[in-house]
């Protein structure tokens, strides 16, 4: 079935100590979309710079990416720049340039109109109520969401839960929006909120699913290096939405399914730097680490 | 099969967000004996003061543990104090006086000789050692250490690393002792040090096994709350020493298993104060905890 990211693109320069890149291809939209191409046809809607040219349109294009919903205005694209350091947990940002992102006002084309499943990106919550309403033939739709919404905007964000099926966000922003530090509680809070489904992302520990019948974990793939976690909560939400919409089954067992392969796809995209080792997939590779993470998880009962 | 524990037996003062307890039995040989009490049959190596009464002692007859290895002798019994804010994932020890624990030297009783399966607590290495050479008939040893001894006695902890077949530790232990930030690197190299078997402990986010023959992850069962986290990680290797010597299995198969009675167990232990939840348990809750993280973790291959 059909999905549409709403999100950012941006150039991202980052800094691990793997090394540097300068001004290469991220923003959620774009770790959205090339990982759930791998499961479904995709669309997209963002706002890109004049600096955004055929050379970034043809690596949508090569994963079959629908970017007609990108739109192309006067002035640069984002752009941001991180570092990490340490055990790579936390990026820190050195600087951000919202540039045409700062107006970013989603347009939805007629084409897009009769999708079913829906991720809307990190961006102002009142966009994204905008875009939940323009979509009335919705199956489900995810919302990611960040701090600076979390306490900037709370009555806007809390408008936009309302209307989706599922939420996924790190375990700090579950902890914020609910004010419950434990994080089963946390959960029980803010799947009254509106999603029924939560996701909490937990990094290299890997995520738990809240579904409305039960609750999973599914651990992080342990890899010998973590190149660049730039976009790997973007990747994770791919292949779990990707996999939702390939299969149009929202029932416990293949919640818990997409979970999997959202901790799957987050481990390719954090082996390399942006969306390379994304843009180099298998659909064998994808199928064999899902594999690897049952025989990580599998014990007798 | 015969389980002994050597470690430390204290009172512990403890400030929670969920209150205060003042002078509470604790200990790395307490929370392990009377975890593993519930699996074999346990027998201690340890030392305490003249202010440690019947009473106490009563504790470990109430979980038939053998307690004819833990020395009285003139003095005050261990002390520690410490305190949880925020997550609770830290301890702050506010206060330490090792008292009679300071010249611990571990004397293992006759009867005890022929024991079969050895859990060395948090110690000096080389009275780890001294324990370790003194008992030939070991099927499997398993021990704890701590930043202390692998910073300051690096030389005396490799030799003790060399004669055990299990190491427990938790992530930064890992990290400082192999000198690697990577996880699935530094098990590697702490597999070299001796010990084939090395379970990580996670606190919040579970416990990962590298076991010989394979890799394997647990979660830590979700709780509504974590009252005390004090002695999880021994009330851990409790679980998982006495799942091993209660049925005798180093298989792969088993040491998964073993990996989630001590997740279970954990999980039990940090409910309440002190080893409270520990002593009032059922075998039925710990196999009903035992089917609910396998409900956790199961997805369709």
């Amino acid at each position: 079935m059909s999905l549409l990211a709403v999100g950012s693109i941006a150039f991202d320069s980052i800094r691990t100590p793997y090394g540097n890149v300068e001004e290469i291809l991220g923003g959620s939209a774009t770790f959205f979309s090339v990982t759930a191409s791998w499961f479904t046809s995709v669309s997209v809607v963002a706002v890109v710079g004049e600096d955004f040219g055929e050379k970034e349109f043809q690596i949508f294009r090569e994963r079959s990416i629908d970017t007609r919903g990108v739109e192309r205005v006067p002035g640069r694209t984002f752009r941001w720049m991180g570092e990490y350091t340490g055990d790579m947990s936390q990026a820190h940002t050195l600087d951000t340039q919202l540039n045409v992102f700062q107006s970013f006002v989603p347009k939805i084309p007629a084409a897009y109109l009769d999708t079913q499943f829906l991720f809307l990106g990190n961006i102002v919550p009142t966009l994204q109520l905008n875009v939940r309403r323009a979509l009335p033939n919705l199956r489900a739709s995810a919302l990611d969401t960040m701090n600076y919404w979390i306490n900037g905007m709370p009555e806007d964000l809390a408008e936009v839960l309302k209307t989706v099926e599922i939420l996924l966000i790190n375990e700090g922003e579950a902890r914020m929006l609910s004010g419950q530090s434990n994080l089963k509680k946390a959960a029980a809070i803010i799947q009254k909120l509106g999603p029924t489904v939560l996701v909490i992302k937990r990094g290299e520990h890997g995520a738990t699913l809240f579904a409305p019948e039960s609750v999973f974990t599914v651990p992080a793939y342990l890899l010998d290096e973590v190149c660049d976690p730039t976009g790997a909560g973007d990747t994770f939400a791919g292949g779990f939405m990707g996999h939702l919409a390939r299969t149009g089954d929202l029932s416990d067992a293949n919640l818990r399914r997409a979970a999997v392969y959202g901790s799957v796809m987050g481990s390719f995209a954090v082996e390399e730097f942006g969306v390379g080792r994304l843009l180099r997939l298998t659909l064998a590779q994808i199928e064999s680490r899902y594999r690897e993470i049952k025989k990580l998880t599998h014990f007798d009962a």
